[in-house]
């Protein structure tokens, strides 16, 4: 439905409506969205809006109205020439979530197209791309022609996200993030997934992380999400998929930029921390199982080399040189164990936090990030460690940074009796289909 | 507390505590008025805020604090140096409410100070100051001196509220009037008590009202803001009364302008309908209790011709000449009865939105009224009537206006057998005291 077509309604009933718990109706929900993109609807009418859905909820029906109304701000792509199924994965965030990096690649080996449109870190929680930007050379903006070339050629394609896709979300995030709204589940599900869905992929597969490292500190909070954005794929008919995955403890060793891409080549090596491969080996079997290939022997692509070359072809497209030395920290500061034991706990939060504030993310969207900065963890939970022994490593350019990302990290972690722990739950925690 | 004393606070933390339910503490508060006000919180940031509240409530003494924060975003009137009582009232608003009138010559004869500082109308329940400006001459406009000068010489002043009372207040009713927050009770008490307490009455009585005309449809939430504003005098010092009251019905025979002011001056001359005699004594007494005398002989000020002396001493102070003919509409449209019975319903939401759409009120505040538009009711609920005999008359300067008047009406009375009504209860239906 274009704008032109769309009866004019008035925002403050449609505000009321939410208001007092009711649904609103099609028309009236796409006009306002399409009205708010246009600046008819006022901020300050967008933001009581929200609110009312935060705190009053939406229907399925409502939301995928939302997120239809949001895609059809923007323009839409299509892959269907490639010749190739497209499928995508969008993870909610965490502490040391280098997953696209492996996983990409991986699933692009089986013949399947990736296209991952990213966006920049804001928060703790890091950014693919400022990750893959601290290998020399490589560069996130592609046109429309490298991408789709790209696609054909090597399957596996991380680039920044063009800003044509869903700009009535970009505005209504900004507007978001200043109101005290960001929490909203329908909100945060249409923003995602009209992201998505404008893109153009047949399938996508959700990484939807709970825990203190994670957006959503509660796995019922992250179930509904979840089984939100599985049935707005579902309506839209991209296949869609969801893992809900544990985000109490940092995914991996390394926690950064650099680091975690120099860990992300270690699990296309063959090798890496348990919990990374653990997670990109289910990913990629959800992923190629939605593309068409659910026997595929992912461990096998990893082990033989053929998820490196693909990653090695990728990084070469984007101008970026697969073999140049990652960038190290100017200065380096190690916590050891104070005593004899096992690593009890070890929150992901207050790591995601130091490392932010060492230089490795970004408070406002045009800093920029240190791409050296970051912590690397020598020990996980349920480790035995004696005293004196190395717990974690903080890298930054200005040593002055250590002291306050020390103070995040007071009592992030706990050194038990040796025999005393117990593991909390596996790290893939349930999956949600339609 | 100024300014400068107040620490600075985040606006998004205090958009969520109020989000999830909890209390915002009395400095945070008080930095969000002051900010809004200075323009450093945004008008979207304040919309979210005012939802929150709308939908999750506010404790007593945040509404306290809120109400004091808005006061002190202005200037604060004095009456001390009158050496009288002043005692105020305040109506939420119904259809032919023009007691204002009345009252405050009648509690002004007893030698109490009444001043009135009003707005205007906007919707379908009117100003005071439209109606008084149906007078020729009349000026709703005074300087403090004016104010000062004819509050001890008459007693009786009703005027435009200076714009230097509560600013905060008047920035956040614009918004709240376009982002579906009106409604919200914490806002509309703290809304009408700033600036009645920043202009300084020692006494305040309330005029709640609740029904199909009124601003508060359920009683329940017009008792809730009753004891909420009740509670907000009290707690800042003004002695503080409220009466619900019934506006389910038009109040009186008269709905516009020059017809409510004939219909205050037969009031002030001993006659007058039943339900506005009522409504003005009952006020009067609470009104001159506040302020000492509790035993009052009210009636009797309207049967010797005080208070009407007082009227007309007030009208003249202004300008306006209290004998001048008021002015009459152009065209005249009756409605009759079809049969024979008994009114039985006559709701006032109706007759105040047709009497609206005749002139008598504004849709935006720039335009202006039509003094001699409106409705003169022949029958009230409970009267007997015959076929053919007129029930209302509308007044019009533009036949034009006739047939949406009419239409606002379809359904708004009815005509059941003689013999068979019954009274929905009486017009003063609770007081509310601290």
């Amino acid at each position: 439905m274009s704008a032109s077509q769309i009866e004019p309604f008035d925002a403050i009933d449609i505000i009321r409506t939410k208001r007092d718990g009711g649904a609103v109706e099609e028309g009236a929900l796409r006009w306002m969205v399409d009205a708010y993109t246009r600046g008819f609807v006022a901020d300050s009418q967008m933001a009581a809006f929200a609110m009312a859905v935060l705190l009053n909820g939406m229907e399925r029906d409502e939301i995928r109205v939302l997120t239809d109304a949001m895609i059809n701000s923007g323009e839409r792509m299509s892959f269907a020439s490639l010749g190739k199924r497209t499928v995508d994965k969008h993870s909610t965030g965490g502490v040391g979530d280098k997953i696209t990096l492996p996983l990409a690649p991986l699933v692009a080996a089986f013949g399947v197209a990736v296209p991952q449109l990213s966006g920049r870190g804001l928060g703790h929680t890091g950014g693919t791309l400022d990750k893959l930007e601290s290998i020399p050379g490589w560069r996130a903006a592609l046109s429309n022609e490298e991408l789709f070339a790209q696609l054909a050629d090597i399957g596996a394609v991380i680039c920044a996200a063009g800003t044509g896709l869903a700009p009535a979300d970009k505005k209504l995030y900004a507007l978001r993030d200043v109101t005290g709204t960001v929490e909203a589940i329908p909100l945060i599900a249409s923003s995602i997934m009209s992201k998505k869905i404008a893109e153009g992929t047949d399938a996508l597969v959700l990484d939807v992380k709970f825990g203190g490292g994670a957006f959503m500190r509660d796995i019922n909070d992250a179930r509904e999400l979840a089984r939100t954005m599985v049935a707005l794929g579902t309506d839209s008919g991209v296949a869609t998929t969801a893992l809900l995955t544990d985000m109490n403890v940092p995914l991996g060793l390394a926690i950064g930029n650099a680091n975690e891409v120099r860990e992300s080549v270690e699990v296309l090596a063959g090798g890496g921390p348990k919990d990374v491969v653990e997670l990109t080996v289910a990913l990629a079997r959800e992923m190629l199982a939605l593309a068409g290939q659910p026997d595929a022997d992912v461990e096998a692509a990893l082990a033989d080399g053929r998820a490196m070359d693909t990653w090695r072809a990728m990084i070469r497209a984007q101008d970026g040189d697969p073999d140049a030395a990652l960038p190290t920290a100017r200065e380096t500061h190690t916590v050891t164990a104070d005593r004899d034991g096992v690593l009890a706990e070890q929150l992901a939060l207050p790591f995601g936090i130091a490392a932010w504030r060492l230089g490795a993310g970004r408070a406002r969207a045009q800093d920029p990030v240190q791409h050296a900065a970051g912590i690397d963890l020598h020990a996980k939970p349920g480790d035995e460690v004696r005293a004196g022994q190395p717990l974690f490593t903080l890298s930054a350019d200005e040593p002055s940074r250590f002291e306050r990302a020390l103070s995040a990290l007071d009592g992030a972690w706990r050194i038990d009796d040796a025999g005393t722990y117990e593991a909390s739950g596996p790290l893939i925690r349930e999956r949600i289909t339609a």
